[in-house]
């Protein structure tokens, strides 16, 4: 436990209450191993209930193995993988998607995170350019919210749908945030999977609310042939799978996701308003979901990462990242803005004097 | 949770009470993210006192994570890998051994579980007769205890460790189980690593009371190198790390670890004593820990099947495998005998008919 | 050059002249790269001609590449290949199909070379005993000839082939030495590829008198996809393919093939029957092709070896290999009769001191 | 053999007579395989004489594969290299650096095809600011000639091997066409040697007059380790090396590789002449070795293609690229002269009329 303000992400935040609970309901007697238990039946139903579509569903305890997991699906290592030049699976998995799936990540460019037809299609020109001596791209991966807590509109995620049909390419989602992202454009899961013709999505979990487990859902069901072999080769088969399944039945009865989520984004509007009104930072994306990024003066940087816990996204603009979780307070809201208008404050003093 | 009586794997049972507790107990405001926590501090130090040693601690969800980490740690692609024939990382880890360290798994025969020097010798001259058309020996991995339950003793394990010496192999014990071994050796960790020279060791959890977890423990710093990355990049790296680690600190607390284990590998003891009772039974191999072997008539099997969760280790000969475990009961005990019992007399009765 | 007597393999020998000659001839002027030229699409012609079956043609520089690349086409990292337990794939490849393809080699006894049905069996329903802890077995390995140049009949390989398509596997034969074969058969490669369902073969060349070269053959449609990218990224696409491609061409013309592979199964007919005749030397292996497997008195292996340029197959039994090859001569059969009837006197002699 | 003017690349050139020879030389009676012939004694001998420093030589048959197992030599799966974003490691090579090494390609933005300490010093800091969630920077991969045919500097080179010891990155050398840069910068091997601290380096072959066959060179020990079982499991090791190596003893005797890359920069060079005086083309990079790329009005792209073997570089500026060869004849030139001319003067009537 740290009595630091943890704005530093959502992964800092504890397990929800009733999500704790179910673990713990869970913990009764023998049951049968590696997801033959009826907690995990259970909650591969309640998941297909939520998205309105039979999908095969896959446990894993992390996100990267969901991603890592949701490509391995789809690709082989001749193929390639079209994803934004900030998304999770290229700059923070470790090269796993290459040493596991063995496949090139081509890297188009985003613009407040997201990316559009136009770039992708350059990108795919110039690779397919290459022939033989070049890789076949073979999917789409999108990050919904992106990497900087902005939203795709339905009508772009509908162009990116068609730009993937069109090219032949899967269209697998980054879903780690999704929760975030269904409050801020109000739609259901139901809603989203009917619109948007996803093939293969990998939903997170830790980051709203679970103790530790996310999953992979294949929509598309030419991706699942060996899908079994390859969630236990990549090493994500737990024997005791019911201390991870039982959380997302809490999760998803009487859309605990939902308040969750809403809760966390409600709290970074708050702290977006808070930071609106201290001369000297600025807000470098709009705030969508439970995510903030602003830019502050140099000299205040090191300040700031004194009292809070936070990520400094990018040192040449001196931008840092706040993210809202589940938890977040109202005290913590209070304590931040003191601690950034403390900040101000000195900050002018000195300068005045 | 199963109201059949459920012999099938020590990962059918429940997690201790104690260990649940201290999960919840780990429940409490927001933590670093990715080991960053107090209680991951706290398990390396619990696990590196427990063993008398320092070490590198790495923590994963899954078994077979922990022997593939291990490998990937030792070995690269052109090295190969000694195990019995039939070790888990060649048999029940779905190929990822190959797939993720890229390396070949070179079979010793076994004899009651266990591999000896003369017949990893005789591999090893024959893999370094191919010379670069073959592939170069790294690492000598053995399990402890063995598939089937018997326990290596200090000397065996003396023999093996100065064979890797001499061959200049890296030492790894797969030891998901090596609690059930301690008890039988009545040793401690420490003891077993003060006689024995390992390199890297898999250490389980799930087996002996745990919701989920296991570690990497590297006891050769020259495996060190890289480590977290991979660690990272083979998927194993939770954000919120610290309901895995909580439950070492809980485990290794009052000798916990000890406790469950011993009344594992009691209630084998007994199960065992009922088998040697029972006309028509014969155990196939030495109950030493918690794993009991034996063959029954044929037309038993599907009789046994319908009763009790058991499994069908070796069609040929019907031999059948039962794993006790911690929450195994006296009452499980006395119905197990009923049912072996019954199955008995009716069977006898049928051919007196 | 050496001036040893060289029975140590076929790929000792030099090339014919005739495949040096078209090598010469490809040297004019500019010619597309990457097999765009003009005798390998005459090459790849002359292949499909002399198999009377469409099928797409890949050329690569090495024997090992040949065979990884065919198991590659086949074979994603989930799945297993089974082959015998001297295969060239496993034993002599460094651990290259585990390395690029990912797969899991399951090893099948075998006898005098060959694996048969029973076997294949048991070992299947062993991996598949597994579930999703095992592999996916998914393709047969066969080599004809075999390691120790036995020859399979085409009896015998309808039965192989009729299990690879009951159990769904794909087919592969090694063939690097399949011109040998052929001429111990009496039968042309239409009726070899007429007879026996393969999927993928990997046809050999510098064994049979090219300079470098063998080809991998897909008749199965189903394992095109995406070929040309994997024979690129597997590191076998020459820029200048004309100089392999033009050798085919060579080699298939008035059934070159067929004089060079007579000419060394004559000579190993001939090196057996000198074999036979020596007291303490006796065949271990049926010489069917150019092969000839003898095992001898321990003193006189190195005697043999410091004339003679062979390969201890087998330090226990004193087993020796012998290769001949297209250019293996005359002269060669005598100074070998004269080396070992030497030896023999000689060591007669000692003795009778 | 094709007619028309081939200007795509130098592997559209056949091997120069005196390669050739020594080709039809070295296949001489029976010869040990896999290098252990004196041909490939030799050549190692010539080309440690040639670079003045011991090195361990392994020679493969095509450039990617040299490209590649440099890569694996030095790199494992965690770690990433840095090259530039037109690299033909990370372009042209169809995704083999991530399939076989399994390491992250980091791209550098290049000018002029050239890298600069800035930039990578950014890309750097980068990667590293991911911690273990990305990876660790381990080699710097430069071109020289680069892709666009410019030659770094001495300078150059030396403030790059500067920043790969400062920043612990092994430097790695793509040398395809190192001929025609030491041709331009007027230095030896040995001087590049002296100057240029690298550590393994991937020397042409093929683009400057051979059949096919290119070589790795390691001068750094520490990356000697297990280096020949990775040649052949890379599937490099050729049996009969010797038709590989010979060409090299003939390439490097009485400076052959000189005259050939000589006389292949003099045609650029009379090629850039004549682009220069046409109307309407326009040189895009400097012509410095064999390469040459312009720019034509779009019009004329179709009509170049129709007679000329060209590579349309890039679409979006209608930029060609031509590449001489050391037999690009004086008529080749002329003809060029007059095709460019004849279009030029058509197209001016045509605008005209």
């Amino acid at each position: 436990m740290t009595e630091k303000l943890a704005l530093a992400s959502d992964n800092l935040s504890p397990a929800h209450p009733l999500i704790l609970e179910a673990v713990c309901e869970a913990n009764q007697g023998c049951a049968l191993p590696y997801g033959g238990d009826s907690w995990t039946l259970q909650a591969e139903e309640v998941i297909q209930t939520t998205f309105g579509k039979k999908c095969k569903v896959f446990f894993v305890p992390a996100g990267t193995a969901a991603n890592v997991l949701a490509l391995k699906f789809a690709c082989k290592s001749h193929e390639s993988i079209l994803c934004s030049d900030i998304a999770h699976i290229d700059c923070q998995e470790a090269g796993a998607t290459e040493a596991i799936v063995g496949a090139k990540l081509l890297r188009v460019p985003s613009k407040s995170g997201k990316i559009y037809p136009e770039e992708i299609l350059a990108k795919l020109e110039r690779e397919r350019g290459f022939g033989r001596h070049g890789t076949s791209p073979r999917l789409l991966s999108i990050t919904q919210p992106t990497e900087v807590g902005t939203v795709y509109t339905i009508k772009e995620l509908k162009d990116l749908a068609a730009l993937a049909k069109q090219e032949n390419l899967f269209l697998h989602m980054d879903a780690s945030r999704i929760y975030n992202a269904l409050v801020h454009l109000d739609i259901t899961f139901t809603e989203l999977i009917e619109l948007i013709p996803i093939d293969v999505l990998s939903l997170g979990g830790t980051k709203n609310g679970l103790l530790f487990g996310e999953a992979v859902l294949i929509f598309n069901p030419s991706l699942e042939e060996g899908s079994h072999f390859i969630h236990k080769q990549t090493l994500q088969l737990l024997s005791k799978m019911r201390y991870l399944s039982a959380q997302y039945i809490a999760l998803f009865r009487d859309d605990l996701w939902w308040q969750l989520a809403y809760e966390a984004n409600q709290k970074a509007c708050e702290i977006a308003n808070i930071i609106r009104k201290i001369p000297g930072l600025s807000l470098t994306a709009p705030v969508e979901t439970n995510q903030i990024f602003f830019s502050a003066p140099s000299e205040w940087i090191p300040l700031i990462q004194e009292k809070i816990y936070c990520y400094l996204w990018n040192k040449k603009n001196n931008e840092i990242r706040f993210i809202a979780s589940w938890n977040t307070s109202d005290r913590d809201i209070k304590t931040l803005e003191n601690i950034l208008t403390d900040l101000s404050q000195n900050l002018t003093q000195q300068i005045r004097v």
